[in-house]
C-alpha cells in the first residue's frame, strides 16, 4: 500500500506555548510531501523530528492568520541559504503572494529556486493539483477572513495482475495494459475472463481533509463525505460555544457533529485554546459524538488507513 | 546604581537551529525594555526566560534581512491577543512599516494599542530617543541591505548630597536642587564649598553599543568609542575572512580591532555562523587581540558596569 499519513508539527492556536506549536502538519504520499500551514517556528519544530525541509514539494496555507504562516518567510529563506533549487509550489490566499515578495524584496533576496504561487478562489470546490498519485481540492469554510480547507484525495492507481493468470494465459503487452485499467481479458478461443478474477483487490481510494480555522459549517459536508481522516479544528468545548461563534471557531461538538455527518473514519482535532492544559476532557467531549477521535498532538504521526 | 543590562535571546545567524536562536536581545535600563532585533521564535525565547512581552517598550530593529526581524510580526500579534493597550514603539528600516501593515491587513487586525514607528534614517548618527534616563543613537553600518547599529548611553543623573553635609548646613530647598545639579554650596557667612566636597562620587556614564551585521567599518569607532559593552558581529572566524568580506560580515578578529581601536571595557561577539558548534575557538581567536571578550549564548545576562 502507498504511504499516506500526516505528521503533526503543530495544533495550538493563536499564541504560541512552549509545549504546543501553532499550525503546522505535513502530509507525506510516498515521496511526496505537502506543508499544510506553517505558524511561527515550523523551520525548528520540522528540525526537531528531523525532517529536512528540502523534501517539501507543495505547500497550502489555509488563511492569513499569523498562527497559520508567519513562519513561511522564514522557512523559504532558510531553504534559499542552505541551497534549494528545486522548485516550491505554493497555494494560498491572494495576498499572500504580496506580503512574501515584500519581504523577499526587502532583504534583496533573489531565490534561487522557483516560488510557484497559485492564489485560492472563492470557487466553491476547486481542484488546485493533479497527479498519477492524487489530487488536492480548496474549498472556502467560514471564518472571520477568507480561509480555506483541504482535501487531498489518492487516485485509482493501476491494478495487479495476479501471477498465476500470466503463467497461464501469457498474455501479450497490449493486453497486460488494458487489463491493468480494468478491462476483462479475451483468449484467443473466444473465452472471456472478468478483470476481477485476474487482479488483486484494488485497495480503497483514501482522503484526508483538513479544515481550520472554521466555525461549525454545513454546506462542507458533503465535499468531505467518507474522507479516512478528517483534521477539524476544536478551538473550544462545548461550553464556550458562544465564545466560538463569536470568533468563527468550532466546539469539540461541532467538530465531532460534522465528522458523524460526513461519515468520515477517524477524527482528529487539534487548534486547541492555549487556556486548555490538560486536553483529554474534549477528547472525552468529541467522542461522546463521534467515538473514533484522536488529539493532534506535536510530532505525533497519523496513518491514513 | 541603577539597572543596566542585556538579556541575550539569540545570537545565532541566518537559518537557526535547536541550540542557538538568530538575533534577538533584551536590554534592561531598570524599568525601562527595548529589545533589539526580533528573529523568528523570539517570542518564545521570552517565554523560556520567563519574560512578559508586555514589559517590552520599545523595539529597534537593525535591519530587513530575516534573521533579525521576522518574529515581529508575531510577537506584535501576540500582544495583541493577550491584550496590550500601552502603545509599542518601533525604530527600523522604512520598508519595516510597510510590511507590518500589509500583514495586519491580511489578517484583518485592528491593534488594540498604538504602534509608533519611527522609521530610521542615513544619517550618519541620529538621537531617535531621549527621555530622563537615557538616550539612544542610531548609525549606518556596512552591510549587503542598509543596516544600522544602536548606543544606548545612559544620562548624568542628579547627585546624591553627603547626610553629614545635610545634617550640618541645613542647606534651604533651593540649594539643595542647585547642588544635585551639579552647583556649590555659598553660606550665609559667605563660605563656599565646592560641590565634589558635598556629594557623592558620580558614576560613570555608561554605554552600551551593538553592531550587526556589518562588515568591518572603521568610520564608527568614534560612535561607539569608551562604550562599556560592545555586541559586535563575529560571524566567521579569522580564516573565513574572504567569505566575511564578501558577506558584508565580521571576523572574531575584525571584532576585536574594532573593540580594541574604540577602546570599549569588555566586547561580546554574536551572529555565529551555524557551521560553529563549539564557539571556544572564536573566543580564543579574539582575545588574541581584545583580553576583555565573551560569548553571547543564549540566555545569558550581561551586566553592563
Amino acid at each position: 500500500m502507498n504511504t499516506f499519513r500526516v505528521i503533526i508539527l503543530g495544533a495550538g492556536s493563536a499564541v504560541p506555548t512552549l509545549h504546543r506549536a501553532a499550525s503546522s502538519q505535513l502530509l507525506q504520499y510516498n515521496s511526496t510531501y505537502i506543508l499544510i500551514d506553517c505558524a511561527e517556528g515550523t523551520q525548528l519544530q520540522l528540525k526537531k523530528r528531523k525532517i529536512s525541509p528540502m523534501r517539501i514539494n507543495h505547500i497550502l496555507i489555509s488563511h492569513l492568520h499569523g498562527d497559520h504562516y508567519f513562519g513561511l518567510i522564514g522557512l523559504i529563506s532558510s531553504l534559499h541559504l542552505i541551497g534549494r533549487t528545486q522548485p516550491l509550489q505554493i497555494f494560498g490566499p491572494p495576498q499572500l503572494s504580496d506580503i512574501l515578495q515584500l519581504q523577499l524584496k526587502a532583504s534583496d533576496t533573489n531565490l534561487r529556486f522557483s516560488l510557484l504561487f497559485k492564489p485560492l478562489s472563492e470557487t466553491p470546490l476547486q481542484q488546485i493539483f493533479n497527479d498519477k498519485q492524487f489530487e488536492i481540492f480548496a474549498f472556502p469554510v467560514l471564518h472571520r477572513i477568507p480561509t480555506w480547507g483541504f482535501l487531498i484525495r489518492e487516485k485509482i492507481q493501476e491494478l495487479n495482475i495476479l501471477h498465476e493468470f500470466i503463467d497461464a494465459y501469457h498474455p501479450d503487452i497490449e493486453s497486460i495494459h488494458a487489463i491493468k485499467k480494468g478491462a476483462d481479458f479475451y483468449g484467443q478461443n473466444g473465452t472471456v475472463i472478468k478483470n476481477h478474477e485476474i487482479t488483486r483487490p484494488q485497495p480503497r481510494i483514501r482522503s484526508y481533509a483538513y479544515c481550520t480555522d472554521t466555525a461549525y459549517h454545513e454546506p462542507n459536508i458533503e465535499i468531505i463525505s467518507g474522507a479516512n481522516l478528517l483534521y477539524h479544528e476544536a478551538t473550544f468545548m462545548g461550553s464556550l460555544s458562544r465564545e466560538a461563534r463569536m470568533t468563527f471557531h468550532s466546539t469539540t461538538l461541532d467538530a465531532a457533529e460534522i465528522a458523524k455527518k460526513a461519515g468520515v473514519n477517524k477524527l482528529l482535532l487539534g487548534h486547541f485554546s492555549s487556556r486548555y492544559n490538560d486536553l483529554e476532557p474534549l477528547l472525552i467531549e468529541a467522542r461522546q459524538i463521534f467515538r473514533n477521535t484522536e488529539l493532534a498532538m506535536d510530532g505525533e504521526v497519523f496513518e491514513i488507513e
